[in-house]
């Protein structure tokens, strides 16, 4: 049996040990003078781009108090669109060390109350990929602007559900991405044109999830192999679908789906997550 | 002012590749076949050990894919008991390569159901140390006895809110741990004879949080440093109690309490936390 062991942070966290020159004492001061440090002081913003006559509604998330361009990090949404999930999902990975632009695939910032709309929305995207691919370079075009991103280090893409499909199809679509992730993504291929892609691809999958078929993640995974991807898949043994998300549990509750948290999962992919992204980001 | 960036997780993901020959066709091998790396499986169970005449219920989790024995860490809950926010940590842990012992606190693994009982039961364990000492060293003598634990190793504890303070004064009388993790702990010192400790002591605080008063925090880190820790305080500027638990908010609104989820903090933190478990348990 192979075995996926570890995850152990090795990281040498970049505690930068430089202290200005303030006049004022703040209670930033005060800490300095305590020995206490500071940790990542992340702050979102409403982050719009425009495309085919609509605008769409994205939250960028970064650590103000780094003084440093960092390399972004697109992160889309689960299926219900642009929701508090993906927003924290862009502030863990801003705490982390990135710029993180949590994109909104649905225009307006729109958010589904309901799975049938959700799934509406979702299939809508699905089925025109040309005008998703537009809008994830729209938001890509305006990132690059952004004096906080390191725009020569290029990009990367995580997903979840929806977006874990997402992400797969801009890299079988050749997006210039250095990497893509999925956690519990659905596999279905959207693009009918497929590109090279150079990058690497990273599927993170529960084994019982009912919702994402072996058939169809095997499909995607050749697909982007034959075209060039450097393409991992790792199953979770225990989990199924939305295993990262820990708000899970009461959605499968409260509309009978088959979703649940494990933080087991959830931990694991995190880690070798921020292990791809520093290797294709910080290490190029 | 001084930044503390990046927590990039550089870890080698310990990706042992030894394929174990097989005489069945299990949905394991075709995953193999396929190229599939397989998660963590992490598998919990009951725990108990006893003292004083009273047993205790915790909840030892483990990676059942992993052949080697690995450091054990012990996660002391929050004033609620040991509940499934605290075996969710575990199980994360046990995911990255450790054994994790989520210890029952309060006897026959009772959880409390409102914030004063919580209130009670919290504080009269810190209102008798050497009684709170002897649960965890009983929990300590039965996890060395456990094949999977490497005892050579040495143990490390985390804790959250009460559970943070459990942990600090573990440190502060001298127990034989080679870490102390506190998330959003309570510093009031509980040890009436600190004792030499040599070992680290990482306290994440969250910057905004009624319930911790600075000057208790500080004295307990002078505390713990007069008798040799390595001490690091880290303030999260926005954070509040409780920053660490994606459930925090619903609590929070139920019981009209000062907490609420920080998605930055809880991910600087736990990279934080990782970093030094690895350094104080695998480095050495």
């Amino acid at each position: 049996m192979r075995t996926f062991l570890g995850f152990i942070c090795l990281l040498p966290a970049l505690m930068a040990s430089s202290i200005m020159a303030q006049t004022q004492t703040s209670p930033v001061d005060m800490d300095i003078q305590a020995g206490i440090e500071m940790g990542p002081q992340v702050e979102g913003q409403v982050f719009t781009y425009a495309t085919g006559g609509e605008t769409y509604e994205g939250y960028l998330a970064r650590n103000t108090s780094d003084d440093e361009p960092r390399p972004a990090v697109l992160v889309v949404h689960e299926w219900w669109g642009l929701n508090d999930y993906a927003r924290a999902r862009a502030d863990q990975l801003a705490a982390l060390g990135f710029v993180a632009l949590a994109v909104d695939m649905y225009g307006g910032g729109e958010v589904a109350s309901h799975p049938d709309e959700a799934g509406t929305f979702s299939r809508q995207v699905m089925q025109d990929w040309p005008a998703a691919r537009a809008r994830l370079e729209a938001a890509m075009t305006e990132l690059r602007k952004n004096p906080w991103v390191a725009a020569d280090k290029g990009m990367a893409a995580i997903g979840y559900c929806f977006g874990g499909g997402v992400v797969m199809n801009m890299a079988l679509s050749g997006m210039p991405i250095e990497a893509a992730i999925s956690f519990h993504g659905s596999p279905a291929q959207a693009v009918s044109n497929p590109q090279d892609f150079s990058g690497r691809v990273q599927i993170h999958n529960g084994a019982q999830d009912p919702l994402v078929k072996r058939d169809a993640l095997m499909a995607m995974a050749e697909a982007l192999k034959a075209r060039g991807a450097e393409v991992e898949v790792i199953n979770y043994p225990e989990a199924t679908h939305s295993f990262t998300n820990p708000h899970a549990d009461q959605v499968a509750e409260q509309y009978d789906l088959p979703l649940a948290y494990n933080a087991a999962a959830d931990a694991a992919s995190w880690q070798a997550a921020l292990l791809t992204l520093d290797k294709a980001l910080n290490d190029n």
